[in-house]
Parts: C-alpha cells; structure tokens; sequence
C-alpha cells in the first residue's frame, strides 16, 4: 500500500526538479567561496588552540570555550535524485550524517533540516510528497540516535532537501583524518555507480539513451541497480564510524560529489605524513560498469571520478585490521559492505587507480545468489583482494 | 568607486531572482513540517533534563551530554530582496545571528554559510556578485564576533543565501523566553517597514504601481526609505542581546516573515504566566505608512503582519528597566533604535495592536534633522510613549 501511494505521487515528485546527481557537485571554482574542501575551511585565528583543520575535512570541528570541547558540524542539501520521496528523505539524512561519521563520530546531538517546496508542484502532489520526504528524513535521523528539532523550509522552483548535523564532542570522540603511513590500506563502506544507475534508470523511458546500452543489460537488471543504489544511498555510515575506533582507523572520508578519486585526493592533502593512495580495486554496483564502459566510460566511473550520493566511507586503516573490519561492517548486517580498495604508500600526498583495476561487481541485495554466480571471480574475500 | 561597482551589477542580480519579501513566510502550513514556530521545535522525549523549549522558540536550545552545557542553533535562508550583493550578505547573516540574539545569546560558535548561485547569471555577473556577497556574509560575521567556517554552495533557478549559527553555551547565557509578567513592558529595538521599504522601491520603475502612491511620497523619500531598510535590517540585534541580561529581560523574540503581531502572538503563547501582549505603538520607517495606507493598507502594515527581514527584537522588560534599556541601545552607537511599544497584561496567551496605535514615523539615519521637524510630534521619548 505505501509503495502504492509512493508510486503514484512520484511521476510528478520527479519532474518537479530536472536535475541529476551532477547538480551535487559543489560550485567552489572561481568564487571567493566558503574555504572549504567539501564542507569545511579553516577556523578563525583567534579560536582556543584545539584540532586543526584543514581543506578536504568533511566537517568543521570548532575548539569551544568549554574543557576541551569541540563543536562538530556539517550541512549538505541538494535536489531529489530518485522518485520515491520517502526514500529521497531517508538519503537526504543519511548524506548529511555521513559527513560526522567520517570523522568516526557515531553520535549527533541535533539535527535541522532544510527544505524547500516546490513552487510547480500543484497543492495535492505537495500534500502527498512533502510529509513522506520529512518523514523519510525523520526516520533516518532517529536511526541515527538523533532528532530534528528545527530547520527553514522556503518556496522554490526545485525541491530541496537536506540538513544540518551538530555534536558537541570529547576528544577521543572523533579521529582526524590526517595519519594515514605507508602500509595502511584503503577500505570503502559502499559501492561506487549510484550516480550512473540514476541515470540509467531515468533512460528505460528514453528510446535513444537506451538504445546506447541495451546490448550490455537489461531493464531489470537497471532496475535492481537502481533499488540498490537507493538502499545503499539511505544506509546509515554509522556502524563503520563506530568500527573505527576499534580497529584504528588512521583516516577517512566519505564518498560524495567529487567520486572516489576526487575524495581520496582530498584525503590525501590532508595527511601529516608523506603517503600517496593506490586504488587497485573499485566494488561498483553490478552492471553499472558495463554501461559506463558501452557510453564511452560515462561520468568517468572507471576512472574514479563519477559523483556519489550519499556514498560510503573510504578509510585508512593499519593493514592487519582491514580484514576484521570487513567483516565487522558486514557482520553488524547494518547493510552496509566493505572493500579493501587500495594500500597507502610513500609519496607526494595524492591519490591514483592503478592502470588496470579489478571491478568487484557488488550484486543488488536480495539478488546476492543469482549474481554472485556470474560474478564469482569478481567478488573476492576481504582479506585476499589485493593478493 | 565600490557604489559604481555595486551599482552596475545589481541590476543583473535583482533580476536573477524574482521574489519579494513575502517569500521569506515559512512555509509549513498544510505539511506534516518540522513541527517549529519560527525555527525550532520540541527536542526528542529521551534527551537529558535541561532547559525545555516550546514552539515560538528562535533557536534550538539541546541539552548536551556535558556538563550542563546546551548547543543552541537555528538556520535561516532565503533569496535577496536588496540589490546589493554586499549589503545583501550582511543582511543574510544578521538575520540568522538574530535567533541567537532572541535569546540573550552574544556569542556564536560557528557560522555555515548555505549558498546557491543562479543558474541563469552570466559566467561574468557571478563572478561579480557572488564574492560581494559572500563578503557581506563574512564581514557581517566577523562583527557577531564569530567566522565562516563551513557551508555548502549548490547551483539553483535562483539565488539563495543564508547560514547556520551554532553556539554551545552555559544556563546563564541565555534567557528562555518564557517568563513575561504583568506590568512589563514591549520594546522594540528596529522600526518595521522593510517590506514596504523594497517594494515601493521596486514601484519606482513601474509606473502603474508608482501611481498609487505617488502623492504621498517622492522619489527621494522612497530611495531614503530604502536605504534605511537596508542599513536596518543589516543591523546586528548583538548590543540589545547583551542588554536583555543587564536589563533582566523576562522573554524575547525577533521581528521577520510573521510581522510585529504574527511574532508577538507566538511569543505570547510560550509564557508560562497568563499574560497577554497589547501593543500601542508602531515605529515605521517614515513615510511607509502613508504608503502602506494609499495603498489600502498594504501588507497589512498597520494591522501588524507585514514581513519584515532581519527585524529587531521584540522584548519584554521590567517596567522600571525599559527607559534605560532603550537609552543604553541607542547610546552605544550600533545603529539600532529601540522603542517602547506596549504592555504586558493579565490574559490568555494573545496578543494584540489598540485600535489607532500612535504611528512612530522613523527618519532615515542621515536624515534625522529634517525627518524630525516633520514628526516631532510621534517621536516620543522612550519613557513617556505610553502615557
């Protein structure tokens, strides 16, 4: 029955903003913007000594005036990429909270929400789309441990929706992504291709575009990459923050506009010590591949740079714990997975996919067995794929 | 020279974002919303005993896990309504800082900046007018004593600009505002009239609007007025902030899209006494309400529901401290006003305007010579307006 209703309202939820995933990259260049890396710049000079930030960091940490607190916060908003606005909602929450857990924070003391409504949206279709957008949010925040208390919701030509996350937090409670050394290893919380399964999705009603990859996969396998991408775009990163406290994690990031190259340079501007990181292995939701590869590599997905959504975690971690963490994270059933991607190494603090990598084809949950069949050299133990 | 520079890109500016002031109205009628007055809500049943808010609160106040500390937060957004890109941030971001000031709050912690270019500028009119802007923001901040450090930019139909301030304070640095009592006093620290302010500038231009209120008011008035709404709403309310504590203010609110008597009433419903707010006087920006009256009331300026943006604070006082709270906010020269406008009484939660308030005609600063020959009469000293 709520799929029902879902389906109905969100022909029109969908065309109510006619953006794609692209719109999330951040439009930094040439302004004199905000100095930050993804969201976040340099705190004032005159702020009590504490951590230090600097371009690259996923949220800003604040040194407050109370015994050796600090303010961590992060905002993001956007435009819907899928049509269920629930689901919409749910990723909205979980790309803002994502930011936190990067920084290996698994609690949010408040959360706002931003929202805008959209002006062409007749009265009915905003009666039905906008409480399943903030419910979907409010689920995700509870999820989170946390809840919205307040935000600003305007008129608009496009929908949009997104939030601010705030936590106030002890030293021991975050990890600043700067101690990455040689010989850790890269592992991601989630596959890449969300932003090309959007999109392939939009094209099963679009006879030129779908011509291009009907050849390489079928509808259904385009439909069940883009339930994947929604299931994985609304999970939570928080069980892998938790984890990295555990198993010591050096550094993280998550995966967002920029892709995963994108990211992982920014991660590695960060660093103290002189290391460079080396993605060998890129887990990309089954078939998304393909069809970048039968569109000329569309949105560079290979090449690493294809925006995410609401991606997962990229974390340096020592090398004899990546392999329990893997399992932790998959253990924990949170519906996340986890990949070691790539080592760290001596260098100049930037980051490259190696000439050839090994496409880890992640099958869409609940299809695990079918796919893995076709797939089984592709899908390799934790602990063995850079073997 | 930075007028010239000012003046040749504002055209381009307004024009990329056709809205007025009444877009700033909230938006949460008829939605299952984030359930807030203005910006804040009630915080989730399971947070630690603290501080309680109610609807009608300006920020966010959460109880933190430490030490009796409480985050206290609000966002804000919106489009421009002035042409001028810099004034225009200064006036985005003292709006946001002014649900912090509502509380008593001097300090912030941190300021995010939210941020959308148009889509429809010129590669050349963004590169102008963004970083004007986004100084305003910055310049405006650094005068709350607090910096930029974060934020997130996004491309959109129009133009957005606004901010996220965050502080993380002791139970002494601010005042719930709650605790009005019979026999205080309403003050009022900006005049009203901004929204007729921008309108009336825009009717310049348009000659049929211009018809209408071409007999009771010049050109030169109406740019006058203009400007003073601009300098108005780009005022801190930081001075009156840190004088609610000196002053021992009961309960404060700040002035914006609900108008004096749509945040009066909201104001009034969070009182833990049974008071009710009665409100004599309008301080009005002068000549607005002749505006206001030739054309049929317009906004409904005089019935006290006329938006107004980065409005001042609405406070109520102990009587015998009002006349010196509204000396010490002019005295220290930080460009707001106050004025005493009404009474605190015995009732049930409402507020209201008398039938013929005194109109309070404010001059234009600069002007205040000339304006005060004309309005002697209506410009009362803060100690004698009710009488």
């Amino acid at each position: 029955m709520q799929n029902q209703l879902v389906q109905s309202v969100t022909h029109r939820f969908y065309h109510a903003e006619p953006t794609g995933p692209e719109t999330l990259l951040k439009l930094l260049v040439g302004l004199e913007a905000v100095d930050q890396g993804a969201e976040c710049g340099q705190p004032s000079p005159n702020t009590p000594a504490g951590p230090r930030l600097g371009i690259g960091m996923d949220s800003c940490v604040i040194p407050l005036r109370h015994g050796g607190l600090s303010l961590v916060q992060t905002t993001d908003f956007f435009y819907p990429l899928v049509e269920d606005p629930y689901m919409m909602g749910r990723i909205a929450c979980a790309n803002v909270l994502s930011d936190l857990y990067a920084m290996g924070i698994t609690e949010c003391d408040n959360m706002l929400m931003l929202l805008s409504v959209s002006q062409k949206m007749s009265d009915k279709d905003r009666e039905r789309v906008m409480p399943l957008m903030i419910r979907g949010f409010r689920d995700a925040a509870e999820e989170g441990g946390t809840s919205v208390t307040g935000g600003q919701t305007v008129v608009n030509p496009w929908i949009i929706i997104g939030g601010v996350a705030s936590v106030v937090c002890q030293p021991n409670e975050f990890i600043m992504p700067d101690s990455a050394v040689p010989g850790d290893v890269l592992v991601l919380t989630k596959p890449l291709g969300t932003q090309v399964a959007v999109n392939a999705h939009q094209w099963i009603d679009l006879p030129d575009k779908w011509n291009k990859i009907k050849l390489v996969v079928s509808k259904e396998e385009v439909e069940q990459a883009y339930q994947e991408a929604m299931f994985s775009m609304a999970t939570l990163n928080r069980t892998a923050a938790g984890l990295m406290h555990r198993f010591q994690a050096h550094a993280a990031t998550d995966v967002t506009g920029f892709g995963l190259l994108g990211h992982a340079r920014n991660l590695a501007t960060t660093q103290r010590a002189e290391v460079a990181f080396v993605i060998h292995n890129l887990p990309i939701i089954a078939k998304m591949a393909a069809i970048s590869k039968a569109c000329g590599n569309l949105f560079n997905l290979l090449g690493g740079t294809s925006s995410e959504t609401s991606g997962g975690l990229l974390v340096c971690l020592p090398r004899e714990q990546a392999a329990r963490f893997c399992a932790e994270v998959k253990g924990q059933g949170s519906g996340g997975g986890a990949w070691i991607i790539g080592i760290v190494e001596k260098g100049e603090r930037g980051a490259r996919i190696i000439d050839k990598p090994r496409i880890i084809e992640v099958p869409p949950r609940g299809t695990v067995a079918a796919s893995q069949d076709n797939s089984s050299s592709a899908s390799p133990a934790p602990n063995d794929t850079l073997s």
